[in-house]
């Protein structure tokens, strides 16, 4: 039986979330017959050249996507970012030493309860007075800490860092809900960490991408598992590496590539990011829950003004074929996610809906 | 572009390694369009419905073929099972405590160094005086040990536990490469963990099914992500879980039920094992590598006692089809992989060419 797809949706899910059409095209003829081999991407060995060939290749290609200096390191671990959250402070506190946050949402929480139980966590700055619906901006890092840690996209908020923060200490960014969406300077970063699932691929695998200059200065004995250089040497296979995800990876990373790399995606996101916010701001029913100049490009979040209006709206898009804008449970309201792959198509089909709302019943 | 197989290779990969062939289908399908969703596997959110309901239905499946008690769980987490080797510990050693463990190969070693690092290991039984072609019988375990910790089936040496140790103290075991492959009486167990990549669907996934009530006695503060009862109170879904592998699990484990469940799959292995080593017992030009009660009815290593041999008889194999049969890189000769999914008929290409093979040079 060949495999099928019906009619496509316009996906705005948080993540896991939309990837390119060609990329689910190979991806599905991989699982049945990986490049003429006769095996499926399932059933190969991470041994084998062909998955060591797509290992290497992905890791290469993070660096020349990100034009990363040639000493920084790529590995792709299991566990999602959350592991990373456990993974900072293992690689980068020291014992008795401590780690400085900015808390911008509740990815940073999380982050922030992990460097609790490792050791200490200083909070440098928050947004939690305000429900987190801007970016803290001219902050003081301690000198005396051991990182610094921001999470430069916030999924549930929708806030973006637009600059990045100076750090004396080595910084480290979860950039989990932008990577490749956007130009960075990586060698500004001791370590910038993010879970595939939302520019990158499917769920199931986290890319690294380090100093490694910047590790082994904490004086603790890590597992193997834990330790970030443990990983490198062995070329991101110390154990058995999330096979499939990785390969999903090289395959959008390869679709980047072919398009125009980041600055040509950093383009298209601001398109689709200007078309939908121009919309609510132009639209009176709607309303932008964040501060303008921290507006994420990623994650655009609004509300009716009227929430009465909510199910007639929610009929509405449904039935435009648009799939997962509702916001998150802890905020309300909607939220449209715009990673990599969502093209500007979807954000049309939104936005037309929007104004025919709007008319209806402005 | 619908997608395509070729023609279709005898795969006796140690793992990652074969699957059902409807499973390569469903997911290939899955990968496009799940259930005519119009969405594809890798971009649904893992906190919709559909992906609830699977998630939901593999955790009950593992419970449902092992015929585990009621309230023992079963989670899903990313980072193969070096990752459990240090979840173990974690979970398990008290501080200033220990765990005793059966050494039986590389795995186990890799486990025992993960417990050293968290604080004392004893290695209770060994079998590497011989090269691990051996498993240890009627040893001791002693009575203040936090736990026991043994492989039941050593992949690499291709040796398997017959009958279980008896343990006073909670026993845990990694059945990454025989489980599902027999009956097992779970309730002996504090915990059995397994990577997914051999009898389970892809790699990117470890599955853990543990009785709760053996944990939360170390005193240790568990980062959430380290705490298997966290992660079983979040319903495996405490981040973000490896979407597609457990996807893929599911459908595996759904074959498993479809096929006579596990009484069924040990019918068919057993066939294929006994196959497989009369054949080497019977050919004077071959030798098994281990003691004959302690053969794996997963991996079946042998030589040939004339290594001058083998470059003729790879040619042989080869030429038949059949991937993936070169022994370890530690022990040299060959190694037949016969996970659950692997079919007779592919033991049956294997043991011709071998009969061939010993007619013409025997």
């Amino acid at each position: 039986m060949p495999a099928t797809t019906s009619t496509k949706v316009h996906n705005f899910s948080a993540g896991p979330c939309i990837l390119p059409p060609e990329v689910f095209q190979k991806a599905a003829q991989a699982v049945l017959d990986l490049d003429g081999s006769g095996l499926s991407i399932l059933e190969i060995s991470h041994r084998s050249k062909p998955f060591e060939a797509i290992m290497a290749n992905a890791r290469q290609l993070v660096k020349d996507l990100l034009d990363a200096p040639s000493h920084y390191e790529t590995v792709f671990l299991g566990g999602g970012a959350s592991m990373g959250f456990h993974l900072v402070p293992q690689n980068f506190m020291k014992p008795g030493g401590k780690g400085a946050y900015a808390h911008t949402g509740e990815w940073s929480k999380r982050a922030i309860k992990e460097a609790k139980i490792a050791g200490e966590a200083v909070v440098v700055a928050s947004s939690e007075d305000k429900n987190f619906n801007y970016i803290p901006k001219g902050f003081a890092i301690p000198g005396e800490a051991d990182y610094f840690h921001f999470t430069s996209n916030n999924t549930i908020y929708g806030t973006q860092y637009k600059q990045f923060p100076k750090s004396v200490v080595p910084m480290i960014c979860d950039m989990s809900s932008d990577i490749f969406s956007r130009p960075v300077n990586v060698s500004d970063f001791a370590l910038i960490y993010a879970g595939a699932q939302k520019n990158m691929g499917p769920a199931g695998a986290t890319m690294y991408l380090f100093n490694p200059e910047a590790l082994g200065k904490t004086g603790r004995t890590l597992s193997p598992m834990m330790d970030l250089a443990n990983h490198a040497a062995k070329d991101s296979m110390y154990n058995t590496p999330p096979v499939f995800p990785v390969y999903v990876i090289m395959l959008t990373l390869e679709w980047m590539k072919s398009n125009g790399g980041v600055a040509g995606i950093r383009k298209r996101n601001t398109a689709k990011a200007e078309l939908l916010y121009s919309t609510v701001d132009r639209l009176p029913i709607f309303q932008g829950t964040t501060a303008k100049e921290d507006r994420s490009d990623m994650n655009a979040t609004f509300i009716l003004k009227d929430a009465a209006l909510e199910p007639a709206f929610d009929e509405m898009w449904k039935a435009a074929g648009i799939s997962g804008i509702r916001g998150h449970r802890s905020v309300g309201g909607y939220r449209a996610s715009m990673y990599n792959a969502l093209p500007l198509e979807s954000v049309m089909a939104l936005t037309e809906v929007m104004e025919e709302f709007a008319k209806k019943n402005g």
